[in-house]
């Protein structure tokens, strides 16, 4: 079923040991979606300025990624400039031009509203709320955040935590968010704000999934899930390795035809998949031509990595 | 099998969040020992001063740990003290006293030598290299360092790894020895120093081993593999985890008639479990109290956490 994604789609601008791009479609709502749909009929809610052109769409829409709600505006799109040359685990951003996007007021298209998933990208809480209020009817709701939001929006943020059916966040910011250092006891209070699930990514050591009472309806799971990360001999770029798993992750879900424990192991598994894949190349060229027999096989070492018999 | 360890018997003193201890025994071969007792038979070889009375090795012969190798000689036992308040994950070192152990020199007594399996702790490189030159008809030998050896005892240690079946450090240690950021890189350059097997710890995010083509003798594995840790909602005292894990991957091995990729990745699973363990409660309390049930419970549970059907 389809999952409709709000969130950045931008240019990005990196250097990493590897090399260099001086101008790249990034974005998380790109990142998601290309890693999305490989899984589900994926569509996007951003904006764009002029100088996202033809080109830039069709990296979406050779994917069949439905971008009819991104919009197109007077100005230049979000950019971002980040280097990975001092530390591949985390960017020093160079710098942030929000340009079209300090403006930008999410609507939704009518096509649009038959989404059954919604992925709240990682933007203001307040615009993760207003889009999530506009899709009543939705299955299923997943989301992002960062620093920025939990340290100077907290209050906004509370609001969206607590209609989420799974928060994908990194250990700094869990820890951050509940103001506590030992993982498992913020975990236990993030659950607390409202997401029934919370997944915690680790970067190369993988991710772990915190389970609430809620998380499955009437079954309960006490035991955390932790899924591997594939050790890579080459990081090219990480950039949008987060929003990759998130797409893999979410994008599995919603092509099951019903949620279950397993059915959520299985799609953190897809999680690092997929960001493994994204990875290897600069910005998005690893998602955009990927095939379903790649994945299947990095899926089968993945499961190879960490399994007993 | 048998399984001879050559380490540190020690008092320790440490603070973490969770309160102090003065003095408690501990030291790598302490840890290890009781680790791997619960799985083989283990002897060690170590030494301590008159203030290491018959209370104190009492810990190690109530688990049936043979102690005819810990030699007692006149002045203070081996004593480090650290605290934990800042970090968690990484002690910061107060005081080491290496008193008795200044001058260390391993004595093997004979009812030792018919040991299958050696495993040399973090002690200097030419001890361990000795021990293992006394022992030539050992079946396995496993080893670990520390940043000390690395940095200025390049040479005596690159002699030591030359001939150990396994090579068991953390992250920093495995980077320090190749000289090398990206860990899977990094991986193989310390294979090529010659250890055939190299089990990567992570702390609170598992352990990785990498194999090269004489891990197993004919069977080429060129997967890594990934064990998880436990997320455990109060690490008491972080002392003695990576050695308890040695204790608990290297017990098992020996304890099995074969040794395969699969006796292998169990091992891993058992490191993680004493690891587990060891940090619940200050020094070795919890090592010294544990029935095999409960090892076989958490072991379940290590399963679970990353198991897909």
């Amino acid at each position: 079923m389809a999952i409709l994604v709000v969130g950045s789609v931008a240019f990005d601008a990196v250097e990493t040991p590897s090399g260099r791009r001086d101008r790249c479609v990034g974005g998380a709502a790109t990142y998601f979606a290309l890693a999305a749909s490989y899984f589900t009929p994926v569509r996007v809610i951003g904006v764009v300025g002029e100088d996202f052109g033809p080109a830039e769409e069709a990296i979406l829409t050779r994917r069949s990624v439905d971008t009819r709600g991104i919009e197109h505006v007077p100005g230049k799109s979000f950019f971002w400039s980040g280097s990975y040359m001092k530390n591949l685990n985390e960017a020093q951003t160079l710098s942030t031009e929000l340009n079209v996007f300090q403006s930008f007021s999410p609507k939704i298209p009518a096509e649009y509203e038959d989404s059954e998933y919604l992925f709240l990208a990682n933007i203001d809480p307040v615009l993760q709320a207003d889009v999530r209020r506009k899709m009543p009817k939705v299955k299923m709701v997943c989301g992002d955040t960062m620093n920025y939001w939990i340290k100077d929006h907290a209050e906004n943020l509370a609001r969206v935590l607590r209609n989420l059916d799974a928060l994908l966040i990194n250990d700094g910011e869990v820890k951050m968010l509940a103001k506590e250092n030992n993982l498992v006891v913020a975990a236990r209070k993030v659950l607390a704000m409202g997401p029934k699930s919370l997944v915690v990514k680790h970067g190369e050591y993988g991710a772990t999934a915190f389970f609430s009472d809620e998380s499955f309806g009437g079954t309960v799971v006490s035991t955390p899930f932790r899924a591997p990360a594939l050790p890579l001999a080459e990081v090219v770029d990480p950039t949008g390795a987060g929003d990759s798993f998130a797409g893999g992750f979410f994008g599995y879900i919603a092509s099951q035809p019903t949620f279950t424990p397993s059915v959520f192991r299985r799609a953190m598994f897809y999680g690092g998949v997929m960001g493994s894949f994204a990875v290897e190349r600069f910005g998005t060229e690893r998602l955009q031509q990927l095939d379903t027999s790649e994945i299947e096989e990095r899926f089968a070492l993945f499961r190879q990595l960490s399994h007993l018999e």
